[in-house]
């Protein structure tokens, strides 16, 4: 049989809005998920997991109450639970996020850039 | 605070065994790990979970039972729990792992390619 690979830049093709998180794989009961960053999202934290960040392309900062950290393309953070954290990407950014498959993107904050959970390409 | 990003390619150039994970990051009970792979891997499986295998740099072909699928960089693909399968890569190969805290990379084959678990860099 023909296994198929999952191609991040194919699958980044396939959607074009900012801050809605796709769900590529699952792992367990985690998920895989790409995003298109661009501008400021809210503040928020998620308390019952820590929340990790890869970015794929373009340069993101993720800003924490008591700092911030800056990823290129190829570089990761693990935001820990109940951490506060907002990213922010000047220009557009791609990213894979893993993290439970339960977890909203905006967490405890809500908000109207809360997307649509567990939606796949 | 300056908080510091996860460099794959800096962690990269920390070691250069084949087959050895080396773990990055914790997410949850999760592990983050890059290896080195070159050569042919034994055929295991892991009863207990999924494991996710993402490709940084170079090709990599994971053989399963019924058949197999070929990964280039930037391509992923989980394995399912119980499967066997077995990493080959003609020409070394550098790879990102997701998998949980306690997963032992030969799984239930054991063997000379068993690495010591939870080594981090």
């Amino acid at each position: 049989m023909g296994y198929q690979p999952i191609n991040l830049q194919d699958k980044f093709q396939k959607f074009s809005d900012h801050w809605s998180p796709r769900v590529i794989a699952e792992l367990n009961d985690y998920q895989f998920k790409l995003a298109k960053f661009e501008g400021e999202f809210v503040w928020h934290s998620h308390a019952d997991t820590d929340e990790a960040f890869f970015v794929v392309e373009g340069d993101l900062r993720i800003e924490l109450r008591d700092g911030q950290v800056r990823l290129g393309a190829g570089e990761m953070f693990v935001v820990p639970r109940g951490v506060e954290h907002r990213p922010v990407a000047e220009t557009e950014c791609k990213v894979l996020m893993i993290e439970p498959r339960d977890v909203v993107n905006t967490g405890e904050a809500g908000g109207d850039k809360t997307a649509e959970n567990d939606v796949w390409i």
